[in-house]
Protein backbone atom coordinates (compact mmCIF):
# COMPACT_ATOMS: atom_id res chain seq x y z
CA UNK A 1 0.00 0.00 0.00
CA UNK A 2 2.53 2.48 1.09
CA UNK A 3 4.45 2.50 -2.71
CA UNK A 4 1.37 3.33 -4.65
CA UNK A 5 1.90 6.50 -5.08
CA UNK A 6 6.05 5.87 -4.96
CA UNK A 7 6.90 8.51 -2.69
CA UNK A 8 6.63 8.90 0.99
CA UNK A 9 4.95 11.92 2.94
CA UNK A 10 5.87 12.71 6.23
CA UNK A 11 2.99 12.29 9.11
CA UNK A 12 2.36 15.23 11.22
CA UNK A 13 1.29 15.15 14.33
CA UNK A 14 -2.17 17.51 14.65
CA UNK A 15 -0.36 20.22 17.03
CA UNK A 16 2.30 20.51 13.96
CA UNK A 17 -0.34 21.42 11.29
CA UNK A 18 -1.65 24.59 12.88
CA UNK A 19 -1.88 27.60 11.06
CA UNK A 20 1.58 29.53 10.28
CA UNK A 21 3.82 31.55 8.10
CA UNK A 22 3.17 35.22 7.28
CA UNK A 23 3.13 35.30 3.39
CA UNK A 24 5.83 34.09 1.22
CA UNK A 25 6.11 37.45 -0.32
CA UNK A 26 6.58 39.59 3.12
CA UNK A 27 9.27 37.30 5.04
CA UNK A 28 11.60 34.45 5.06
CA UNK A 29 10.61 31.01 5.70
CA UNK A 30 12.37 28.96 8.86
CA UNK A 31 13.62 26.07 8.17
CA UNK A 32 11.15 24.52 10.44
CA UNK A 33 8.05 26.20 8.95
CA UNK A 34 9.20 25.13 6.05
CA UNK A 35 9.58 21.26 7.02
CA UNK A 36 6.03 21.86 7.75
CA UNK A 37 4.27 23.70 4.91
CA UNK A 38 6.40 21.92 2.32
CA UNK A 39 4.64 18.33 3.59
CA UNK A 40 1.33 20.14 2.76
CA UNK A 41 2.01 21.34 -0.33
CA UNK A 42 3.46 17.59 -1.47
CA UNK A 43 0.21 16.28 -0.59
CA UNK A 44 -1.50 18.17 -3.05
CA UNK A 45 1.15 17.61 -5.56
CA UNK A 46 -0.47 14.68 -6.93
CA UNK A 47 -3.71 15.09 -9.66
CA UNK A 48 -5.53 12.60 -8.13
CA UNK A 49 -5.21 13.95 -4.78
CA UNK A 50 -5.76 17.30 -5.52
CA UNK A 51 -8.76 16.16 -7.34
CA UNK A 52 -10.42 13.98 -4.44
CA UNK A 53 -9.68 17.20 -1.90
CA UNK A 54 -11.26 19.19 -4.38
CA UNK A 55 -14.44 16.57 -4.17
CA UNK A 56 -14.08 16.85 -0.72
CA UNK A 57 -13.51 20.67 -0.21
CA UNK A 58 -16.42 21.41 -2.98
CA UNK A 59 -19.36 19.36 -0.96
CA UNK A 60 -22.26 20.88 -0.57
CA UNK A 61 -22.00 20.47 3.02
CA UNK A 62 -18.28 20.76 3.69
CA UNK A 63 -18.44 16.96 3.60
CA UNK A 64 -17.89 14.14 1.91
CA UNK A 65 -18.53 10.17 2.02
CA UNK A 66 -15.94 7.92 0.73
CA UNK A 67 -18.76 6.91 -1.63
CA UNK A 68 -19.08 9.81 -3.49
CA UNK A 69 -15.44 10.84 -4.38
CA UNK A 70 -14.37 7.53 -6.19
CA UNK A 71 -14.93 8.68 -9.21
CA UNK A 72 -11.13 10.04 -10.36
CA UNK A 73 -10.31 7.06 -12.19
CA UNK A 74 -8.22 4.68 -9.94
CA UNK A 75 -9.15 1.98 -7.91
CA UNK A 76 -10.51 2.14 -4.62
CA UNK A 77 -7.39 0.79 -2.49
CA UNK A 78 -5.43 3.68 -4.69
CA UNK A 79 -8.43 6.02 -3.38
CA UNK A 80 -8.23 5.17 0.34
CA UNK A 81 -4.58 5.72 0.16
CA UNK A 82 -4.70 8.74 -1.10
CA UNK A 83 -7.10 10.32 1.42
CA UNK A 84 -4.92 8.44 4.01
CA UNK A 85 -1.97 10.68 2.98
CA UNK A 86 -4.31 13.34 2.74
CA UNK A 87 -5.39 12.83 6.31
CA UNK A 88 -1.44 12.09 7.61
CA UNK A 89 -0.85 15.82 6.15
CA UNK A 90 -3.35 17.61 7.98
CA UNK A 91 -5.40 18.29 5.22
CA UNK A 92 -8.32 16.26 5.79
CA UNK A 93 -10.09 14.87 9.21
CA UNK A 94 -12.81 11.80 9.04
CA UNK A 95 -15.27 10.07 11.06
CA UNK A 96 -16.63 6.49 10.37
CA UNK A 97 -20.52 6.59 10.78
CA UNK A 98 -21.81 3.14 10.24
CA UNK A 99 -20.66 1.74 7.18
CA UNK A 100 -19.06 5.00 5.37
CA UNK A 101 -15.99 7.24 6.08
CA UNK A 102 -17.18 10.97 5.49
CA UNK A 103 -14.27 13.45 4.73
CA UNK A 104 -13.94 17.23 5.67
CA UNK A 105 -11.37 19.58 4.78
CA UNK A 106 -8.95 20.87 7.91
CA UNK A 107 -10.27 24.63 7.46
CA UNK A 108 -7.01 26.16 9.41
CA UNK A 109 -4.49 24.03 7.56
CA UNK A 110 -5.93 25.67 4.15
CA UNK A 111 -6.14 28.67 5.30
CA UNK A 112 -2.24 28.32 6.28
CA UNK A 113 -1.26 27.63 2.66
CA UNK A 114 -3.75 30.38 1.58
CA UNK A 115 -2.43 32.69 3.93
CA UNK A 116 1.10 31.30 2.67
CA UNK A 117 0.62 31.89 -0.83
CA UNK A 118 -0.74 35.43 0.29
CA UNK A 119 -3.78 37.07 -1.05
CA UNK A 120 -2.17 40.05 1.28
CA UNK A 121 0.39 40.53 -1.35
CA UNK A 122 -2.48 41.65 -3.45
CA UNK B 1 21.81 16.02 -12.39
CA UNK B 2 17.76 15.01 -12.36
CA UNK B 3 17.44 12.44 -9.85
CA UNK B 4 18.90 14.83 -6.75
CA UNK B 5 15.76 15.02 -5.07
CA UNK B 6 14.49 11.42 -6.32
CA UNK B 7 10.93 12.67 -8.19
CA UNK B 8 10.68 14.13 -11.82
CA UNK B 9 8.96 17.04 -11.81
CA UNK B 10 7.15 17.62 -14.92
CA UNK B 11 8.19 20.79 -17.44
CA UNK B 12 4.92 22.88 -18.13
CA UNK B 13 4.93 25.03 -20.83
CA UNK B 14 4.40 28.93 -19.83
CA UNK B 15 0.40 29.03 -21.16
CA UNK B 16 -0.02 25.57 -18.98
CA UNK B 17 0.73 27.94 -15.89
CA UNK B 18 -1.72 30.77 -16.45
CA UNK B 19 -4.03 31.18 -13.85
CA UNK B 20 -7.14 29.60 -13.67
CA UNK B 21 -9.37 27.75 -11.04
CA UNK B 22 -12.10 29.25 -8.88
CA UNK B 23 -11.17 28.01 -5.26
CA UNK B 24 -11.64 24.64 -3.99
CA UNK B 25 -14.25 25.07 -1.59
CA UNK B 26 -16.58 26.16 -4.37
CA UNK B 27 -16.17 24.26 -7.20
CA UNK B 28 -14.14 20.63 -8.46
CA UNK B 29 -11.25 20.52 -10.62
CA UNK B 30 -11.19 19.56 -13.01
CA UNK B 31 -8.75 16.22 -14.31
CA UNK B 32 -6.55 18.76 -16.25
CA UNK B 33 -6.90 21.75 -14.13
CA UNK B 34 -5.57 19.28 -11.48
CA UNK B 35 -2.69 18.23 -13.61
CA UNK B 36 -1.10 21.47 -13.91
CA UNK B 37 -2.13 22.93 -10.40
CA UNK B 38 -0.38 19.31 -8.75
CA UNK B 39 2.84 20.27 -10.64
CA UNK B 40 2.95 23.72 -9.14
CA UNK B 41 1.98 22.13 -5.92
CA UNK B 42 4.34 19.68 -5.89
CA UNK B 43 7.31 22.10 -6.95
CA UNK B 44 6.88 24.03 -3.58
CA UNK B 45 6.42 20.60 -1.52
CA UNK B 46 10.34 20.31 -0.95
CA UNK B 47 11.37 21.96 2.01
CA UNK B 48 14.70 23.54 0.86
CA UNK B 49 12.72 24.93 -2.71
CA UNK B 50 9.98 26.01 -0.52
CA UNK B 51 12.72 27.67 1.33
CA UNK B 52 14.09 29.15 -1.88
CA UNK B 53 11.33 29.93 -3.31
CA UNK B 54 10.47 31.72 -0.41
CA UNK B 55 13.92 33.46 -0.35
CA UNK B 56 13.20 34.73 -3.71
CA UNK B 57 9.69 36.08 -2.85
CA UNK B 58 10.62 37.39 0.20
CA UNK B 59 13.73 39.56 -1.25
CA UNK B 60 13.69 43.03 -1.19
CA UNK B 61 13.24 44.33 -4.65
CA UNK B 62 10.99 41.33 -5.79
CA UNK B 63 14.16 39.39 -7.43
CA UNK B 64 16.87 37.98 -6.22
CA UNK B 65 20.45 36.66 -7.28
CA UNK B 66 21.34 33.22 -6.82
CA UNK B 67 24.45 34.21 -4.87
CA UNK B 68 22.23 35.65 -2.06
CA UNK B 69 19.90 32.71 -1.70
CA UNK B 70 22.63 29.70 -1.59
CA UNK B 71 22.80 29.54 2.53
CA UNK B 72 19.89 26.71 2.51
CA UNK B 73 22.07 24.22 3.67
CA UNK B 74 22.93 22.12 0.61
CA UNK B 75 25.48 22.11 -2.30
CA UNK B 76 25.37 25.38 -4.86
CA UNK B 77 24.27 22.55 -7.90
CA UNK B 78 21.70 21.26 -5.88
CA UNK B 79 20.02 24.92 -5.35
CA UNK B 80 20.76 24.97 -8.99
CA UNK B 81 18.56 22.01 -9.35
CA UNK B 82 15.82 22.95 -7.51
CA UNK B 83 15.83 26.58 -8.75
CA UNK B 84 15.61 24.56 -12.02
CA UNK B 85 12.55 22.58 -10.89
CA UNK B 86 10.78 25.85 -9.45
CA UNK B 87 11.25 27.03 -13.35
CA UNK B 88 9.90 24.05 -15.25
CA UNK B 89 7.03 24.51 -12.37
CA UNK B 90 5.97 27.81 -13.75
CA UNK B 91 6.67 29.36 -10.28
CA UNK B 92 10.09 31.43 -11.13
CA UNK B 93 11.18 33.63 -14.06
CA UNK B 94 15.34 33.99 -14.16
CA UNK B 95 17.46 36.04 -16.29
CA UNK B 96 21.00 36.27 -17.08
CA UNK B 97 22.92 39.53 -16.47
CA UNK B 98 26.81 39.48 -16.08
CA UNK B 99 28.27 36.70 -13.94
CA UNK B 100 25.20 35.93 -11.83
CA UNK B 101 21.37 34.43 -12.16
CA UNK B 102 18.85 36.89 -11.12
CA UNK B 103 15.43 35.21 -10.01
CA UNK B 104 11.77 36.33 -9.97
CA UNK B 105 8.65 34.91 -8.42
CA UNK B 106 6.20 34.23 -11.39
CA UNK B 107 3.13 36.75 -9.43
CA UNK B 108 0.51 35.12 -11.65
CA UNK B 109 1.77 31.70 -10.72
CA UNK B 110 1.05 32.95 -7.12
CA UNK B 111 -1.77 34.37 -7.44
CA UNK B 112 -3.76 31.26 -9.02
CA UNK B 113 -2.33 29.25 -6.17
CA UNK B 114 -3.86 31.35 -3.46
CA UNK B 115 -7.08 31.99 -5.39
CA UNK B 116 -7.31 27.83 -5.93
CA UNK B 117 -6.89 27.50 -2.01
CA UNK B 118 -9.43 30.29 -1.77
CA UNK B 119 -9.86 33.00 1.29
CA UNK B 120 -12.68 33.32 -0.96
CA UNK B 121 -14.18 30.98 1.25
CA UNK B 122 -13.55 32.85 4.01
Amino acid sequence: MSNLSGVELPVLEPEAVAPCCPPLTSAELSEADAVKMAAMFKALGDPVRLRLFSKVASHPDGEACVCDIQDVGVSQPTVSHHLKKLKDAGLLTSERRGTWVYYRVEPSVLAAMGQLLGQAAA
